[in-house]
């Protein structure tokens, strides 16, 4: 009688002695993570030996190697590529801009937009200058044929939350080429994408359409936005212009993964990983070389502390999310061809900077049991755990599976678009501990979904 | 009756039209803080026309004048002085130190801890190396006595918040040479106080014991403790080592401080700073130019909206925090010798970091108040609302007014002790979005003690 009483007491404790379980395991992996972590030493080869990556250039395929050779000595359970064919955009060899001001000519510092076409040689224009997008929409022909339109929008310093900030005016990055040519635009530049006023001109994504005209487009920095904005307001002003960018054959390359297997629900898989390429400048540290250690780090912080997975949990180091998401695609592709369940996703694609906690892009109730998982993660001091987003590489999985939910890291906001697709992206800007409580984050919550979810 | 209706449903939803009235206020605060603040441009002047500021220097003086001269520009009600003698404590000319090891001469990162007695000309000794002051605790006479001891001490890596792994190990700073001494050592070396392996080394306040004889104690760079402590498992290793650093006689000084005078109750004060002094080296960015901005701007702000305090809001930016914390001693003693009622006091000296939240050195009623302010904080990324410390500077506070609250703001600790009390503490490492949350944290924070305590 006395056992029976104490084993009923015993079940009935069990939530509790598994919440106290999973701290001092929580405690091991942080522990690991700070004391003996792999994640900073692995960024710096990744930023210092490889460097930039861009899909289809050898950096990319250099990035693919340096991947699989160091998960294979991880002793996983499976670590393999997929291959997937990836857009090839080059930034060539000459790009430059200037502006002439009486005798004075200032130099620009210019980037071009990703996926832009050449000047076909040296272009010169009078420059017309939009505050923002949705101003240069509201223009007409008359106005914009055969100029250079300048958008000149201002990330709002206010938000919070540095990531609403750039939601608010990535379009004029994105579309800002296919709006200027509607009106007559000969070229396109826009004031970077960053809320610091400095001498970085950030690139990223851009697109056209079929039937409309193809149009160079760049980015200048925020500090020349400021000057050339001011130049304008006082005279006409004309923009010199040279970029001979240029789009190859697609090319092969490779998603890079590695598993280790569920030992009781083997078939339900855990996806989580950051991309593996990068932008064609700077050394892409926080974006997304960060993702991708804090990812690699968490299954091996796992291998090392012996934990033997319920669910089969998989790193995928996605390549081409800068200009195409071909992985992010062709691995929600691939599992859906292959009949494989996915229960949940995870992805990091917000900079190595001290975490905050997770977002969730799923339902009431998946957004309620992320919540759950806050007590046991307050210690570390995560408090974000609330609907948001997940990652752009794991997002074609929603589309695949309509009850995943897609779980984004998120790291403290603040310091993001000061590097964002810069030269400025290099590993002396990442901070050791910050990156490597990313990896415990990361790797921590992996855990708690193996078991809990 | 329904108009009394109406009335009756207004009283019962006051709180909330209040709380509401705060979330608006609270907003125009952060917008003018990240829009139109000035915080960066005062710390930008702070670290770079002024630069680092020991008590009892040039540097400390012209500090006074700058906070003095830019307070007065901003129309407060009053600024003035409060005079206090400070120590005064001069590095002098020469500070080295190398070991001999063959024929190779390594010289060592060094720097004097503060107070530290000179060497009285080149001095050299067998180095004995202990791994804490425990350690060093433990050991006798006929070990030590002749030799440099070298504390190589480590921060505790595995600690999530870095002000603990410091506060785990400061003691090996300020009691190591008195311990040392005790044992007969002629010289202490310290493994400097910070996490990371990098060649800058912390000094620091050490202190002396009136019966202990006065030896040198000096700090090295982690980087040269790690080697120092390499070269030293292999062979007996001799340390040369100048210092010609000296006391000089305590100085006039002062505190500064502006106020808005309450409208309601003028009596109550509310007491909020930063410490103006810093080490004299690098530009005491962090250490404390980010809590001395901070506060100045809070108050900026507040009289920028035009708010009229209930109560009077004091910024006191204390002079000697440092090594001697005469201006947190002087102002308690004089506020009491004045007959003031003290009602709280803020202090912000942990940095220029994003901001977490506020801690409270008080009772468990005033730690419950501190966390009803969480809600109108929360989607300003504030989530620390705990008991904690309050700050070296309004300590004193607490001996005079024995039931008063002490709160202590409350940034991101991840990077502090990469530049705490280093030559790299300066204007570069502080980010201006960082710096700009704080200054709006801490006016949002003295604006709803103003209210609601």
């Amino acid at each position: 009688m006395k056992l029976l009483s104490f084993l009923i007491c015993l079940c009935s404790l069990s939530p509790y002695f598994s919440q106290k379980g999973d701290s001092v395991f929580i405690e091991k992996i942080y522990h690991e993570a700070l004391t003996e972590g792999h994640s900073y030493e692995n960024l710096r080869i990744l930023c210092k030996d490889v460097g930039n990556r861009l899909s289809g250039t050898a950096g990319a395929q250099m990035a693919v190697e340096w991947a699989k050779s160091t998960l294979d000595k991880y002793d996983f359970d499976t670590v393999y590529l997929q291959k997937i064919m990836v857009p090839h955009w080059d930034r060539g060899t000459t790009e430059r801009a200037w502006i002439q001001v009486g005798d004075r000519k200032i130099a620009l510092s210019i980037l071009a937009l990703g996926g832009s076409v050449s000047t076909e040689g040296l272009m010169k224009g009078e420059i017309i200058e939009f505050n923002s997008l949705g101003d240069l929409k509201k223009s007409s022909t008359s106005v914009v044929q055969g100029k250079i339109v300048f958008i000149n929008q201002r990330m709002n310093d206010s938000e919070i939350n540095t990531f609403h900030a750039y939601g608010s005016c990535s379009s004029m990055r994105v579309d800002g080429a296919v709006e200027a040519a509607k009106l007559g635009a000969k070229a396109v530049i826009i004031r970077s994408l960053g809320l610091a006023i400095d001498d970085h001109p950030h690139t990223g994504v851009m697109k056209y359409e079929n039937a409309i005209k193809k149009i160079p487009a760049a980015a200048i920095s925020t500090q020349d936005s400021d000057q050339l904005s001011e130049l304008i307001r006082q005279n006409k002003v004309n923009l010199f212009l040279e970029l001979n960018c240029r789009t190859l054959e697609d090319k092969p390359s490779y998603n890079v993964i590695a598993e280790l297997k569920g030992t009781k629900k083997s078939t339900e898989i855990i996806t989580f990983g950051g991309h593996l390429d990068s932008w064609d400048t700077g050394e892409g540290a926080h974006d997304d070389g960060a993702g991708v250690v804090h990812c690699m780090e968490a299954l091996r912080i796992l291998k090392k502390l012996n934990y033997r997975p319920e669910r089969t949990l998989r790193v995928v180091l996605f390549m081409n999310e800068e200009n195409g998401n071909r992985g992010g695609k062709g691995y929600a592709d691939w599992v859906v061809s292959k009949g494989e369940k996915h229960i949940a996703a995870l992805e990091s694609d917000r900079g190595g900077f001290a975490p905050r906690g997770f977002s969730c892009d799923g339902t009431a109730e998946q957004v309620k049991f992320l919540k759950t998982l806050e007590p046991l993660m307050k210690k570390y001091e995560l408090h974000v755990f609330e609907k948001g987003y997940g990652g752009v590489d794991i997002g074609p999985l929603k589309s695949k599976f309509s009850t995943i939910p897609l779980f984004g890291f998120v790291p403290d906001s603040q310091r993001y678009f000061d590097f964002h697709h810069t030269p400025n992206d290099i590993f002396e800007n990442v901070n050791k501990r910050e990156l490597e409580l990313g990896a415990a984050a990361v790797c921590s919550f992996i855990y708690l979904l193996d078991l809990n979810l």
